[in-house]
């Protein structure tokens, strides 16, 4: 049995989510928070993860022609003022550098709360001709954003992500990427994070500062609330208009430039916990784990116990992520310690076991215990994480589904909202005051407009008027 | 031939070297100016070298055991000034955050120049007992130091590196470490980016502020100018003492920790430039180089050639980062754009080619061409990219070596210094005013006290008081 020391601290997930959430990043040493409010140190549990969701995706992106490039940190302000609606949404929540080394600056700078200004600042001296076009840039980087209310992963002053930025001779094209893109992050977290999403585009109300068309995924947490997990923005020829972002084309007509941008952050991390974790702590889907398999002798001291466990760490690790736990702490806290971290796959190997030429796989995410043959155990391993990867997409499937509501009328979603926390699916006319009327009385908003439009009534859930589109709608982090 | 449009708008690298520089960072579309002065954009041509020197050290640091973490962006005011010498260096030429959101800051945050007090304060809440050590963390980051003068990649505003940031229980283990890892950036230098370096230890006026001992890597330029290419340093306990990172020892004794930090920057791409570049372009050894073979088709348009070339480009792009160049524009111009981006090696087929089932291989270090069968391209592609890895260190070494003298007396390093550049191997008293004295002089520096150490004289090369050591000098970026 596992340890109960580790465990003991961790609030139940269904008695406090939020705690156990806390509890989580905590305990399985994701993070730490720094000394400035908001601010937080990624440890290197937490990092390891991110660095396997950056090499995922970037393999991804570049086999769809994406380029990396690195773009300045600060924005000067009259470069962030030239798009109205963007410096609406962002300047509230900027940071401003006002000194550099022992002067005042003439024009204060801020730190990027986002690139699209920088990029398109680049794009309009460096583009000139169709042959330019398409440019399909990306940078992974850190952003900042001086919000109010801060959570570990999910909302912090400062977060790490990726930033596509791309332009386009045509809107055909521009749209086309944007909905690439949306693919791409909808693919990797079903694939890797095994984690299902929703794909929509937002309402006006919640689409992003400057974009024509905003798309997103959004996936369901433990607990019943969204997550916008990824978002994928066309921006039509306005930012072009407003930076200038122009180039001959063929016909020799000098034209605007359509452009795209495309994120998603370490808030991944955030609906790794929410989405797979329990009572016993992190529980992470092999693809995406930074140890994938660790090996724990029993009664280590025995005659030829180590030696065995070595033996398996080396047959596992040349084709796993594998770590050997050698240390003198009790078995009952290394497996422990391997639940909190959310290992996939620990490897017990005792005396009992040794003399029956066996060992026992426990797997993380039902821990339950395989007897297997020494003989055939990384052919074992190699099946089971595969298994676990396909199982955990499946429980999280029927997860969703089983917290996705559809109504019809104000009553059903009034009465959904306060007691099934899960998405509601209902019809909306397209009014932004419905909208409003839903945050006011739920604190509910449109997730999206899922690409799966059905008509599961005629009228507006809220007005009554005659219905226009399915949205999915729910509380969200 | 290779086409001179591109070329003739480089100046040549022996009129004049700077001009020449800048020409190669931007012909070869390394990166650009960004609006805000000594900030720049770095372009997917100069990020994928950047990314495959991460990709190269990360693994190597990794194997040493090393975890990457990240640390924040903004460093309080009250926390930068905790280390007195370590302030006093790096306030000078920091920026501060004096505004977050719609709010002025209680307290001013300045964007880290480097995180030696960010990781003592995470360390010295984080580390208890000797059983949490050693920590061995790094993180890949942009930093800023607000530079009055400033060259691209060299020098910058803003600059990406790696900073590793260790905590140790002994002095010995500490020392162990800052060796190590300089061998580590020592050896990546010549086997990856084929750049000869001298190691040695920083004198007390060039030292890191805040520093016990600093070690260095420095290189040699074409134009006999040194390079500080990485640097590791020993800092005993001095941060230990000032920020409280301390420990319970097996002896339950209460001990400061012995730490080090060590870094390499977006400057070595500087240093490929200027150690490898020519009059047609750059010059990347085949290990770092982002593309490592082009192909291009002779007369693409005769029956065949297009084909052949593709069947080439298949073949090579299993084993190396090939390219393929199909636009219309001339093969010359071509040639001339793979030299410009110091592409290793580029792969000519025409008509010709194609009916005596060859190809021609063409070496950009060298610009010698090679006729090779093409039953057997991807071997002798294979020996051709190792050989010039091999060959392009060797030059390398023979221009450091060649630029290297020797001088007893002030009349032969006056002498030297202003006919001969290059590294100037002379003895040093030890004192302070000596190297005051030829900075003034000759605007040249210790470069470092080498490891190989040899008595070359028995006077100080300034004062003709009993020499204690020899050092390297130079003028240096």
């Amino acid at each position: 049995m596992a340890d109960k020391k580790l465990v003991k601290e961790i609030t139940a997930r269904d008695e406090d989510f939020a705690q156990w959430y806390t509890d989580i990043v905590k305990k399985a040493e994701l993070m730490d928070y720094a000394s400035i409010k908001g601010f937080m140190v990624i440890k290197p549990a937490g990092y390891a993860i991110w660095e396997n969701i950056q090499h995922e995706l970037d393999r991804r992106f570049k086999a769809t022609g994406v380029e990396n490039v690195y773009m300045p940190l600060l924005i000067p302000e009259s470069l962030l003022k030239k798009e109205a609606e963007h410096v609406e949404g962002f300047a509230p929540e900027v940071a401003w550098v006002t000194k550099g080394g022992l002067e005042e600056l003439q024009e204060p700078l801020c730190i990027r709360p986002t690139s699209e200004t920088l990029f398109c600042d680049f794009y309009s001296k460096d583009i000139h001709s169709y042959r330019d076009l398409p440019r399909v840039y990306n940078q992974w980087c850190s952003v900042l954003r001086w919000e109010k209310e801060t959570r570990p992963f999910l909302r912090s002053r400062e977060f790490l992500w990726q930033e596509g930025h791309t332009a386009h001779a045509t809107a055909e094209e521009a749209e086309e990427r944007t909905i690439q893109m949306l693919n791409v992050y909808a693919d990797f977290c079903e694939e890797v994070l095994a984690i299902p999403v929703v794909k929509g585009r937002k309402t006006d109300k919640e689409k992003f500062a400057g974009a024509v068309a905003t798309y997103t995924i959004e996936s369901l947490m433990h607990d019943g609330k969204a997550l916008q997990s990824g978002t994928s923005h066309n921006f039509g020829d306005g930012f072009a208009r407003a930076y200038d972002v122009s180039f001959t084309d063929k016909d020799n007509q000098l034209k605007y430039c359509h452009q795209t941008s495309w994120g998603v952050t370490t808030r991944l991390i955030g609906a790794l916990i929410m989405v797979h974790g329990d009572d016993n702590g992190l529980v992470l889907p092999p693809r995406i784990a930074p140890t994938q398999v660790t090996v724990i002798p029993v009664a280590a001291h025995k005659p030829g116990v180590t030696e065995k466990a070595e033996e398996i760490y080396r047959t596992l690790s040349e084709r796993f992520r594998t770590k050997l736990d050698l240390t003198d702490k009790s078995p009952g806290f290394k497996f422990a310690e391997c639940e909190m971290r959310g290992v996939p796959v620990r490897v017990e190997i005792g005396p009992r076991d040794l003399e029956a030429g066996n060992a026992v796989l426990v797997r993380r995410d039902t821990r339950e215990k395989i007897t297997v043959s020494l003989d055939a155990i990384a052919e074992e391993v190699g099946a089971l994480l595969e298994k676990i990867q396909r199982e955990m997409l499946e429980r999280a499937r029927v997860h969703l589904n089983n917290h996705t509501y559809t109504v019809k009328n104000y009553e059903e979603f009034a009465d959904t909202i306060e007691h099934r926390p899960g998405f509601i699916r209902a019809m909306w006319c397209g009014d932004r005051a419905c909208e409003d009327k839903i945050k006011e009385d739920f604190s509910a908003t449109a997730r999206c407009i899922p690409f799966e439009q059905e008509t599961v009534a005629e009228t507006c859930v809220c007005c009554g008027k005659p219905a226009k589109k399915l949205v999915y709608w729910g509380r969200a982090y």
